[in-house]
């Protein structure tokens, strides 16, 4: 399917543009996009749950939302948390916006390549930001005990650790991060992003969550929009020490929750245990994917706990090239990470889908690395 | 229809509890509340664009939203105003939030009583909010000349505008905003806030957004959500000059405006000619319904320029007594301000709703008043 999309919407960015901007771009006005950019639970929300956010979406819509205290108890109440250590964002990424604004006073320490919000947002605020290079060996994944030196080496007093790790994919392990947590109990603060947790295995996922009431430096940032496939919903959470929580709450924007994020909180009691067998699904799939991405000839895959598999190209490969072509020729829409901090143009992280789908993007590759000279 | 409802809701707040709280408190669960307390104009979204809305909602909410500054050239272009100009905000609430945090040094100066965001954002920061009281007798509209003495007096670098102004509905004329934006060119900030300016007048509303391009410390504040009757969305929007407005861009977080926001924008163009019709109609069931209000005894109304209608309640009636009663005996929420500061208890802003059910609620007056001996 040859289509004619504006590929001038990738420049000048962080981070992709836009599925609808894509879409509104292309001759004809709507083209055929497959989109393995952003990782999404394609499995949720299910057609049940879609079909009450649609008939509760005139109310939703039409007044104002509860207050962050109220949704926070809502929440708490359906996922068994402490509602004094909860607050709710507009997606993840405005916690954190007011994380760095109120207690990264000076500099941060962060693995890289990671999720850019955390790079840009510091750096656009003018403080410094340490970053501890990943290494392609151990398949990107952190050595705790390098990256504890690391930060007493910067002087940091604010770590950051994405567990999975964005766009690696890498995870650590719950006594992992303890350990991480402990060691570096001392700083300001921590900041555990576990966004992508929720994909890390089919069993419980292990998250430290339930440590940052007895941890004051510790907060631990979850993303609903990321686990429930509703990116577009603006719906995150953080959750810390009752006191450190407070002090979130009161500086975040009054009525920050949209009133369909209002409504997503009420209904979820009720759904959980879809959520439970869509996020299952998801590690099944992704499991299936990355294998079959480890047979195509000129990539390499790296080991993943998240819905996403960070591949790196045969030297000579280009990402850019190879990204356009899939998408212009194919409909494949893919994340290319030269423009991510500690990356380069001869990755991609590619979410997963169906099983389906998933195999239009194999297919794509294949034909398209062949034609590359891969 | 007596009701049981937790009056509780309405304490610790400076606000109003969410309709949907007091509706999920009732005994039975969903008790049929009149919301007269939230003003919305209820002839918008048409039955057709609220059809769109739920058409697009899968897609909205599953993929990120486009960037802020995309989604301002949509809206410019709907709405006929030069994009680099305009921020789109989760709510003309963040939009408060942002310019207290980047421009609000030390103190503001703002007449009140006023949206309370106004007064506790920046007080909330430990800076100083310095009040110039309007009043009584001249209806609460606001003398531009001794207001601007007032600013003077203070040394507030910042003043604050709401027109019309929200609780007490008086509005100023273009040319007295014009005057008090000339008096007070030097300052640096002069927000005018025109949340409710579209129900000003039938003709066209009195803005000063066209003037911010070339007044570099002019900031003009639009609420979509209560033009629109969509406060759940949290869309708003700043216009100022391009060097300020991209300022607040950077600092604001990404993806901000969530995707059912960016479906209402794109959406918007096919549908202005509706929208205008609705605030019109607006502006004329607002005179009817004041009109209306002046003949109940016990209520001395103010003139409005807003969707609301301000009254003061007869000397020895209790306003929480009132609105407990309305509530519970005839399912009426209104606004007892007696928590704005610069108003009380004896005042309470109703907020018009269509000619039947706005009957309702003068029906319960008459009937609640005479019982407590208005």
């Amino acid at each position: 399917m040859p289509t004619t999309i504006d590929l001038s919407l990738f420049e000048g960015t962080a981070h992709s543009p836009s599925l609808a901007s894509l879409r509104r771009s292309a001759a004809g006005g709507d083209a055929r996009i497959r989109d393995f950019c952003i990782p999404v639970n394609p499995y949720f929300p299910t057609p049940a749950l879609a079909a009450r956010l649609r008939d509760r979406l005139d109310d939703a819509l039409r007044y104002y939302p509860s207050t962050n205290a109220a949704l926070a108890r809502e929440l708490s109440a359906a996922l068994g948390l402490d509602p004094a250590g909860v607050v709710l964002g507009n997606g993840s990424t405005e916690l954190i916006s007011f994380i760095n604004l109120l207690w990264v006073a000076d500099s941060l320490a962060i693995p890289v390549p990671t999720f850019s919000r955390w790079t840009e947002e510091p750096a656009g605020c003018g403080k410094r930001v340490h970053l501890f290079p990943l290494r392609p060996e151990p398949g990107f994944a952190l050595p705790v005990g390098e990256f504890v030196q690391f930060v007493r080496r910067t002087g940091a007093r604010v770590a950051v650790v994405c567990n999975p790790n964005n766009p690696t994919g890498t995870g650590l392990s719950r006594a992992e991060v303890l350990e991480l947590a402990d060691e570096l109990a001392d700083l300001e603060l921590l900041v555990v992003d576990e966004s992508f947790i929720d994909f890390a295995c089919e069993g419980p996922p292990p998250s430290v969550a339930d440590e940052a009431g007895r941890r004051p430096n510790l907060v631990v940032l979850k993303s609903l929009g990321k686990n429930f496939g509703l990116h577009g919903v603006r719906l995150g959470y953080a959750v810390a020490h009752p006191d450190r929580a407070a002090q979130l709450r009161r500086a975040l924007p009054h009525w920050n929750v949209n009133g369909v994020g209002e409504v997503l909180i009420t209904e979820l009691a009720d759904h959980l245990a879809d959520y439970e067998a869509s996020r299952r699904r998801v590690v099944r799939d992704t499991a299936a994917f990355a294998g079959r991405l480890a047979r195509i000839d000129g990539l390499t895959t790296f080991p993943t706990r998240a819905n996403f598999v960070y591949v790196r190209l045969a030297a000579g490969l280009d990402g850019v090239e190879l990204r356009n072509r899939l998408l212009t020729r194919h409909g494949c829409l893919v994340r290319e990470c030269g423009n991510k901090v500690g990356s380069g143009p001869e990755y991609l992280r590619l979410a997963c889908r169906p099983p389906a789908e998933a195999a239009v993007l194999e297919d794509a590759l294949r034909e398209t690395l062949a034609e590359l000279g891969g």
